[in-house]
């Protein structure tokens, strides 16, 4: 007998998150009741995802489940805030308690991690998608955004863009065969698909050393365009700098990728939820920990913005892509066809 | 030329609520940066609306947007609280401008008359679904919730339950029409599901005299139930006093509906966004001005929790349904089948 739609709630989401004390009524009413501290904003966001577009049909549900709330966690740490609490609107075709068992191991273990409390949503019927919604906190007046980068400031990334876009297409490609049999790389690519990390830690450590910051989930072109439009620049972007897995790259020694394709999806691929920021000059001392370990890379610079079509970003090109100096040739940039995913465009 | 996504959130929706002072940031960055009052706690509701579960397909746009904002309204009004701050994920099929500009004004209308802001959300391309998160505020430790009824507390309810599903099943008659000439009771009709009011002024006004209090969105006797069960006590509803309204009342009298089926749509029928509460017999004063104005009716009353299988609710079957003092026979509770309406119930 299928569960009740309060059965499914009280079952798997009740204690789905970390118990927290500024919870004070959770799951289970009309609303939750939740008390804010005194002295910071509050951060909301919200992202959707649907099966077929932003994840395979019959993609794992512990993936699933996490990448529901990493999404939203991302957008937390782009604004270099805190996350508190979460609100999940889950709509399914149909309930299969092993299906929701798995889903919510991947929701709640990335949510205990990382401090969140699930604190309601609803369950319908439907097409399988996910809502979720995240709030959080930054200190009063410090939260980050798009619209602060300088002509001058360096352009960093975190991580290494381009892996979840192979690992899913990794993903596709054995959901066409019966024998799947991935090798190392291939298997560290999936992962950074399926179980990607918000950058958290990362994203208040920026809070006093940012001027701008964007979390990278449409491709690294495409979000890169969005800062610097915001920002009233032109972001420089060398491609010589980009960062590289040692996963991508083997892909690419054994002739599984093409260098131009490995390109591609560094710029372009998507899925990647790490955070493109820009740093003032002065501060740059403050990235040195984080550039030491390799968990940030240097890949460019914001100038004054250039008149004309003199890129590659998704909305109106404000990207200038070089290698080391010299800007690419024109033939180079169609072929790259470096263009931010955009689930509406054409 | 399809509209990208972001052209679409700039064009439609970066106006689409009040300007509010506490949003520091609205729309168009990762998240949305809000600055709570000091002294009230945060009430946060999430609901979502899929085209062919919570509305039939191809439904007015204007009354979808109407709808996915007042559903959530309700629950605010639940809390007895004040709205603030909305987020929209809307997942679309494909991009109809027409569509886009039809459903923001039925959102917006809505927003703007109770002061609300939308301060974030995302697109996506997927089957038509309204994912909707509304914050808002209540002075601290005030919030009303389910929990709190005790026996011999007065059950109300607001409105007249079962218009709303009345004028739902003769839009699904229109449908397979070619030619449709409601009349005037059941044009009333329709509009209560089309346009279903928040009852925002009454929670807020509940604050200090409702023991208890719930939104009847899944049919008043099914979410009684979740009241009673909630509060640990039996509800009887006394059918005799059920409200009616003069368009119901119409489609009986002039055999468009049957006294069964108009008082099986009061119980069951869902989508009324009408609030159902629990008002201490001392603090019943308070209630005179709406009772006498019409807009809220006393229903029955709480008792101590009775054992075994004594009534119609949805979830374990809390409520005894009365005519008068008389208890109902078995017979008589079987031919109404109250259930509330479960997504997922067999």
């Amino acid at each position: 007998m299928p569960l009740g739609e309060f059965a499914i709630i009280d079952r798997f989401f009740r204690d789905a998150g970390l118990v927290r004390e500024d919870v004070v009524l959770g799951i289970g009413d009309d609303g939750a009741i939740l008390r804010p501290p005194a002295g910071f904003d509050l951060i909301a966001v919200s992202d959707t995802l649907v099966e077929g577009v932003h994840f395979p049909a019959g993609a794992a549900p512990r993936s699933i489940g996490h990448r529901a709330l990493a999404v939203n966690l991302s957008d937390i740490a782009a604004m270099g805030a805190e996350p508190a609490w979460s609100l999940l609107a889950l709509t399914l075709p149909r309930i299969e308690e092993s299906w929701l068992a798995e889903f919510t191991i991947g929701f709640a273990t990335l949510a205990r991690e990382h401090g969140v409390a699930l604190v309601g949503g609803d369950t319908t019927r439907g097409p399988l998608t996910l809502g979720v919604q995240v709030m959080g906190f930054v200190p009063e007046g410090r939260g980050l955004r798009r619209t602060g980068g300088r002509p001058g400031d360096l352009l960093c990334v975190s991580g290494t863009p381009g892996d979840a876009a192979a690992g899913l297409a990794s993903l596709r490609r054995a959901a066409g065969t019966t024998c799947d049999s991935p090798d190392a790389a291939e298997r560290q690519l999936r992962a950074r698909f399926e179980y990607p990390t918000p950058r958290l830690a990362l994203g208040r450590a920026l809070r006093d050393v940012a001027s701008a910051c964007i979390d990278v989930s449409d491709g690294l072109a495409g979000d890169l365009d969005k800062l610097a439009v915001a920002s009233g620049c032109t972001a420089v972007l060398d491609l010589d700098r980009l960062p590289r897995s040692a996963a991508l790259q083997s892909r690419v020694q054994t002739g599984g990728l093409s260098a131009r394709d490995a390109l591609r999806l560094a710029l372009a691929g998507g899925d990647d939820y790490e955070l493109a920021f820009a740093v003032p000059p002065a501060r740059r001392a403050a990235l040195e920990p984080w550039l030491a370990r390799g968990e940030v890379t240097l890949i460019g610079e914001l100038i004054e913005k250039q008149s004309g079509e003199v890129a590659e970003g998704a909305e109106g090109g404000n990207v200038l892509l070089r290698r080391g100096t010299e800007p690419l040739s024109a033939a180079d940039l169609r072929s790259l066809d470096a263009r931010g995913f955009d689930h509406f465009a054409p």
